[in-house]
């Protein structure tokens, strides 16, 4: 039994939902398809999402926006009328929106997150429609009817643990399940919705709800890469690749998955396979819990620009019990976590994401530092960038970091920061964002090249 | 005007003295002679210090330790036969010893204080009597009476602000100063000694009290060595070095200079030249506020063993602000101080020294973590060796990195830690304990070998 999510690409067009149809009915084992809103057909198109946060943000404000309102219609009629669907559908897609728009705004935040839930909610709705046209059994299935019970957390809700057996009597449900991603319901019975990538956590959940064989994510992407393709052109696709590497390169600015979304189907060790609705033929890549090592220690490099760093030198501070501890105490008291403490004999350095690090907290941050701690030197540097390389090979490995740090220095880029020791699986490097391009260049040049994957 | 400090073997006996005696007199800047007690002949004697801690215990545990307290007599006369001085000068210091040992004992720790610094004290008073024999001006000048004022902290005293003030007047006494090392007095006029390499700490002191040119500490070898020889067979000497390159070499084992002992004169900015007492027309190894940069980026690599790292592991953990803090907060608790904090996205490494965190302290510690950060895993891991590569020229000297690993992948040696991003001059690698040689030897012939120095 298969859990298949797609994406708001995928399903943007009556074209795409032909293909969506395809794909699921190909396969008897697909049993449980999530769908999300109506996305971009084109790269200025907008999504049904936006537009619904569009109408929705104009009547918390007490005005209607026809405009978007009517927007959000057409998506729909288009694709009903592109998948040659009787009139009704639409109708109370377009009367329930409405009803909901004119309903109770007492509190903002639920409003605004059951309108936008509508637009998963209604594509569910057209598409399980558009199945049982097609003479197929099919279903739409209600969330709170599913019992896809979560936290009161509008934006980042998160599963109650009762969900999952709840869940698990859809394997009963006749025909094929169709499951609008993106929320759930709180206690009271109240929309509540994920957090970014909210389909991908539905589907997720749903996979381990129903202990699915495979969740297959579609997309609009053969596989996962190996590097980002905006910076190496056509990169190594990804066949395989475990959970603990995915999470890792997920960390570094690896776009294919918010790293939380895939959570609850990994703890439950059900494989992902991402796939392309446009392509559905290729094999993708699996997210699986243990994989054959091949091909080289690394499987994949990430970068992530948006760094800064704060130097902190004293005189004997290694000595100094609980000058770190004090250090990371001030940091707190701003809210700032860090993400790599390197450390030598009378100095401390703090890497950081910069932007909550304005100048103001900067300042405060530094001065406190000096005063508190006494230390001899506060220095901040701004804008560098982490390099992630990941691979469960390079755990038994010798000499990948030589093999790294060798490339970058042939490159001619300096490396400000390595931090390899906690993680046996990824070495990460911070160089400057002027050099990240030049180093996961020369990094994919020496890891990739003449590797056939 | 210079300071001269002659260490314990440059002492232990008259043919030692009298090699002393030359090197001062030859040169006339030679204003200051800081001296040790009496140090070893050869390996298997007792230096006069040791003698004089068991003299103390035994006085203390209330009985007397005639062999101890001969065997320090008879050091002092072997010595003063040697150099043919009048009987005098050892009855005097045999008459004041005794009547020490019988003084007050009421605090132990003061009384073994006192006892000890009687070797240079003694020492001093013996070596001032033979210049003035060999017919040069010379005086014996006691710490109390030349100002060295110092913290009330036995074994460990620091000098009070006041002291460098008194002390320059040192510089209008006629002749040569001979001044015992190792010790001060409080301000209510108690000897109070200084942690290891005390007679090194007197002389930084002085050398900085009366603004010295240069601070010249005479031991028993050519030069510091860029490597520990007794991993590297005739390593090559160092003959610039900076202070801060001395400090972080000091940081990991080398053992030359305990770090802190040179830092008034570091302070001061007065360069410190180590030299050999048996080989005193050998340049040796100047320690220099600023040097050319020559021969490579590394001056030195220093390693030391006994060093534990603790895993901590947790999901999302890197969400969590505040984690490390408490992580550091625990340790804190068991008086424990980290040497360092590599990092990932789930995942964080503590590495400290061994020697704290025994069998029952390591318990309570990863339980603490496990239930109180409530961490999926928590893993000790022993014997590791750090490797410090240190060197001013590694700041502008891209590849490093890259010569270092790509030598230790050579090697075979697995890198299980690589700390780059806080100090610009040093580069640090955890290693195991196993591979400690094999990697500094790996390093050395990377970084030393076909450079001339």
């Amino acid at each position: 039994m298969k859990v298949v999510k797609f994406g708001g690409s995928s399903l943007s067009c009556s074209e795409q939902v032909e293909k969506v149809f395809n794909i699921v009915v190909s396969d008897p084992e697909r049993k449980v398809v999530v769908v999300s809103a109506p996305g971009k057909r084109f790269a200025e198109d907008t999504k049904v999402t936006d537009l619904l946060i569009e109408c929705a943000a104009a009547y918390l404000q007490g005005r209607e926006d026809h405009h978007a309102f009517q927007a959000i219609i057409d998506r729909y009629e288009s694709i009903a009328e592109g998948l040659k669907l009787p009139g009704g559908t639409v109708v109370e897609i377009k009367s329930n929106l409405l009803e909901l728009l004119n309903g109770d705004r007492s509190d903002p935040q639920k409003y605004m997150d059951a309108v936008k839930a509508t637009g998963e909610d209604s594509h569910a709705r057209l598409i399980a429609a558009y199945f049982q046209h097609k003479g197929v059994e099919a279903h739409y299935v209600n969330p709170k009817e599913a019992g896809l019970l979560v936290t009161d957390e509008p934006g980042n809700a998160q599963p109650l643990p009762e969900t999952y057996e709840s869940l698990y009597r859809l394997r009963e449900r006749e025909g094929i399940v169709i499951f609008p991603g993106f929320f759930g319901f709180n206690r009271e019975g109240e929309i509540v919705t994920f957090s970014r990538s909210g389909s991908d956590i539905t589907g997720s959940i749903l996979a381990s709800g129903i202990k699915a064989a495979v969740y297959e994510n579609f997309t609009d992407v053969d596989a996962v890469y190996s590097v980002n393709p905006s910076i190496i052109n056509r990169p190594k696709e990804i066949t395989e690749i475990t959970y603990r590497e995915m999470r890792e390169l997920s960390y570094a600015g690896f776009s294919v998955f918010h790293d939380e979304a895939l959570m609850p189907a990994f703890k439950a060790g059900i494989p992902v396979n991402v796939k392309n609705t446009n392509q559905p033929g290729k094999p993708g890549t699996m997210i699986v819990k243990e994989r054959e090592l091949a091909n080289g220690p690394v499987i994949g490099i990430a970068s992530d620009e948006g760094f800064s760093s704060i130097y902190v030198s004293k005189y004997l501070l290694n000595r100094e019990i609980g000058f770190g501890r004090k250090l990371l105490s001030i940091l707190e008291d701003f809210h700032l976590s860090f993400e790599h403490m390197p450390s030598g004999i009378d100095d401390i350095s703090i890497i950081l994401r910069q932007e909550p690090l304005n100048q103001t907290v900067e300042e405060q941050v530094v001065q406190r530092i000096k005063e508190e701690l006494q230390a001899d030197d506060v220095k901040v540097e701004r804008n560098l960038a982490l390099i992630m390389m990941v691979g469960e090979g390079m755990r038994e490995s010798v000499g990948t970091a030589a093999r790294a740090s060798t490339a970058l220095a042939r490159a001619g880029v300096n490396i400000e920061m390595i931090n390899q020791g906690s993680s046996e699986v990824s070495m990460m490097f911070g160089v400057r964002v002027s050099d990240e391009r030049k180093a996961v260049q020369a990094l994919y040049e020496e890891f990739f090249a003449g590797v056939a994957i």
